[in-house]
């Protein structure tokens, strides 16, 4: 079996069965005539016309994506009986750190004392001795109240990253329950802890019922010093509604790792919005496991044992 | 027993026996004529002239410092029997979290971030797919090797803090051991260990034997991707080193809290190094867990049970 591997992300020497063979390739052309032999392919999903690229490709028998929502492979149109695993777990402990560096960044000041220091200036109205807990503001993790809206495998890491600070962390899902040792709660259920909340920590995927779904009505439940993360998609975000909340002093501070549209526009309101930090969708994109998952799901594939893992509903 | 509190920093009620009083006061300004007779103080050691205001003190048995590192209170000439305490752990959590924000701000370049969001540019170069460990740069804590130069309560906790998001922490201090479960290396082994360090965190108090620790040889130890933070005393780096460490790319990056002196002047060449964040000595200042302690240390003073914590080598 041949395996066509993307090239645009490193990946180490992978323990497969003997017959199978893995080779790199550029997953933004056209594949090469020598390799439409191919019955898998690990890829991002970046070529710009997905439904000619697996055209190519009479033979596919499995696709494993690296991203953790392989949005545009499932809309490409690949006959029903290629499987399809998605990228779970290969971006949970990268996006769950890019969401504590942005909190963090925020809580501690530290675009401002990148500004001040612009200027040469030691800003001392931003050190020395503070209150813990001043009004209106949040200095600390410890022992804050933390929603994490999302609670999948990122979003339960996430729960994990800030609860080993001292937040307690109480997550938003579909489904109330408990998850990894956190209290989830359901989407409709979940208003009381939005007006507790410190720290909201956004990581949703994109689907029709999150669209938009940090609103003016949640930043309205929101305490005016709360802080909001998002490192999930944009299109759960009303950029509108943020930026305004801003600007009008109803939201302490915003970090965004995402936009609706990406690249952000230049003329974008939320650029110049007061205390918020953007990320190019940095997040993630660095994924971690990749060959030992690829090595478990040929070897389930072929019927060698185990089961795939993160295989998509089709 | 009357003691005084400082006014510097909001407390909580305290749990205090039968007899004891607390009365806040100004610790900036002399003391007030009608509160000569105090017996106890807590605080941060702020007066501009120490000695005149402990001079103003003839009934003071014991003074409570908020400070990690009481050194000015210690230099002040106090009566050999009054007994000083010092803030130990009031610290540990706050600064070990900015500690965190700093390592992960460069880690996660922040700064360029801020700097293309200054010119409305989504910086796509920073985003993206990217390789997890890209030669000469470190993107993550991740498994990555982080050395933590001063092993009491602070650089425990702040070790607690790096490993929870994945790293391998190794301790440096005056004597080797294993010590909160890290592995402690003694100063004068601890050279492979540099050099081997992805990040290494500063947590030194100002002492003879501190003085310029990290100097121009530990910084040719540490490889060239390396990122330094110091959250200790601005004594025990030598500046000029590190900036120019900094300028020749020797360096990955450098996060300060703190100066050798403080205000950092205008003029000082760190404000221009490239690859630097400095903060205004704003990682503590915030004590957690003063009144249980002061409620503790009362009760062990006047000999209703325990032992005052933190007491002070006189």
């Amino acid at each position: 079996m041949k395996i066509l591997v993307t090239d645009m992300t490193p990946l180490g020497a992978m323990d497969l069965p003997e017959g199978v063979l893995a080779l790199p390739f550029d997953e933004r052309r056209r594949v090469p005539e020598q390799h439409r032999d191919a019955e898998a392919l690990v890829v991002w999903g970046q070529n710009p016309d997905l439904e000619s690229f697996f055209a190519d490709l009479p033979h596919l028998r499995w696709v494993q994506t690296l991203q953790a929502g392989p949005d545009r492979i499932m809309a490409a149109g690949l006959p029903e009986d290629v499987i399809i695993t998605n990228g779970v777990h290969f971006h949970d402990v990268t996006v769950a750190e890019h969401a504590l560096a942005l909190a963090l960044a925020n809580l501690r000041r530290l675009p401002e004392c990148l500004e001040a220091q612009h200027e040469h200036r030691w800003a001392s109205e931003l050190g020395g001795i503070q209150p813990l807990r001043p009004k209106g503001r949040v200095t600390t993790l410890w022992e804050s109240n933390v929603v994490v809206w999302g609670f999948g495998a990122i979003g339960q890491t996430i729960a994990q990253r800030f609860s080993a600070v001292g937040a307690h962390v109480t997550g938003i899902a579909h489904t109330s329950g408990k998850r990894a040792g956190f209290t989830v709660l359901a989407v409709g259920d979940a208003d009381e802890a939005l007006r507790g909340a410190d720290v909201l920590v956004m990581v949703l995927p994109t689907r029709p019922d999150t669209h938009h779904i940090l609103d003016a009505r949640v930043l309205d439940l929101l305490p005016d010093h709360a802080q909001v993360v998002n490192v999930g998609r944009g299109s759960t975000v009303d950029e509108g509604a943020l930026a305004a909340a801003l600007s009008e002093g109803r939201l302490g501070a915003a970090a965004l790792d995402v936009a609706e549209v990406e690249p952000l526009p230049a003329d974008s309101p939320l650029w110049d919005a007061p205390r918020i930090l953007i990320t190019p969708h940095g997040a993630g994109g660095r994924p971690v496991g990749v060959e030992e998952r690829v090595s478990h799901n040929v070897r389930a594939l072929l019927g060698l044992g185990g089961e795939m893992i993160g295989v998509m509903p089709r």
